[in-house]
């Protein structure tokens, strides 16, 4: 398929983002961005973003660092902050992993790549359905946005494409295997353990992706095996 | 008069934050925030920066560096950059001096303060009337800009005001004189040199709004004295 116009990926190395480069790869030359916000997992994340980058050819990367997000603080995520807390789900509750206005601070960041290599196209890989609650999550803030970005970009004609935000985790999954997402080349937990801590929020949201499309994580220790073994 | 709420502001060091910053300082308790970024002007900018929060007694600053800005380049106002241009005003057309999506940037930046420390308000001294015509620095793009704010923080009541978007430069001058605000403490030139080059756009924009007003700009040297001495 003949890739047209250029778009800009935010790739933090977890599965959704991973999943939304996969379905802008089929369409478009890609220039990845990876942000490193001294959250607890970043060296995991980044070998992540550089195996995706290559499995997928991508024409550029680009790595911010926004050291700082951890001085404005707020979140349970950044190193050396409060334990993370095990997953709770409460009905209109944001957690404290919360960092606060994160996607929209990534979101101007990446429009003025976009603005700057006269890319039409963002892709972020927000899910709202199937989420945390975070605020800059749902699609009504990701509309909104472009808006603001098509008034104050020089070219003024990007789009800021969402395409999983209204799916549920297990139809992440499921769009990722069709279109061959190497999962082994993603990480979900907030923790960075050898292996998924499967207590936060993200560990059990990625469970239940997996599990409700009836397939095994690449990235979970094989038990057969290592009792086998 | 009684300080209510508190109040984020964008304070670059240049008259039209400097003349922002006194507006927000007569109803507000202030946050100031300075964006470093490697621009050639950074030191004189910054200690501005420190003179008008002494001179205002404001009880937080906050110095973001934004080291990725250059990375993403895209303008003549960065060290090392191509030289700036002399102003040249052309109806229509985005000057080099642009940085992409530079208002955006700094906007989500401080409205992730402004969500983390409860401050109801951002104040930002854009102007579009009589500016060099970046497209983040319209009244449209700050509307669009607060709507995607509302939606995207944890208390969702942030308002962004810009109080000198309407204003020409020498209505921003006059209100800062009635205010009192210390001109001698902002610089606008985009070079760095002892005295202000008189040729870029942002100090033909500065010497018009001083001579509009009818007062003698503080930051230039008194020809009349040093012929004297």
């Amino acid at each position: 398929m003949k890739r047209v116009d250029k778009a800009v990926v935010l790739l933090s190395g977890g599965m959704d983002s991973a999943t939304t480069l996969a379905i802008a790869s089929e369409r478009h030359s890609i220039i990845a961005v990876h942000f490193n916000y001294h959250q607890r997992t970043e060296e995991r994340e980044l070998w992540c973003f550089n195996r995706l980058c290559r499995h997928y050819g991508v024409s550029k990367k680009i790595i911010i660092d926004m050291d700082f997000l951890s001085k404005i603080g707020g979140s349970s995520l950044f190193k050396g902050a409060r334990p993370v807390p095990v997953a709770k789900f409460k009905k209109g509750e944001i957690p404290s992993t919360y960092v606060p206005f994160r996607n929209g601070i990534m979101l101007s960041i990446v429009s003025a790549i976009a603005d700057r290599n006269s890319a039409r196209y963002i892709y972020i890989g927000v899910v709202e359905e199937d989420s945390s609650g975070y605020p800059d999550c749902k699609e009504g803030f990701i509309k909104k946005f472009e808006a603001a970005v098509r008034d104050g970009t020089k070219n003024n004609n990007i789009s800021i494409i969402a395409p999983l935000v209204r799916m549920t985790k297990s139809e992440i999954v499921a769009t990722g295997l069709r279109l061959g997402v190497p999962y082994q080349y993603t990480w979900s937990c907030y923790e960075s353990n050898e292996v998924p801590c499967m207590k936060c929020e993200s560990c059990i949201l990625r469970m239940n992706g997996f599990s409700g499309a009836g397939v095994r994580d690449p990235i979970l220790p094989d038990l057969l095996k290592s009792n086998r073994g």
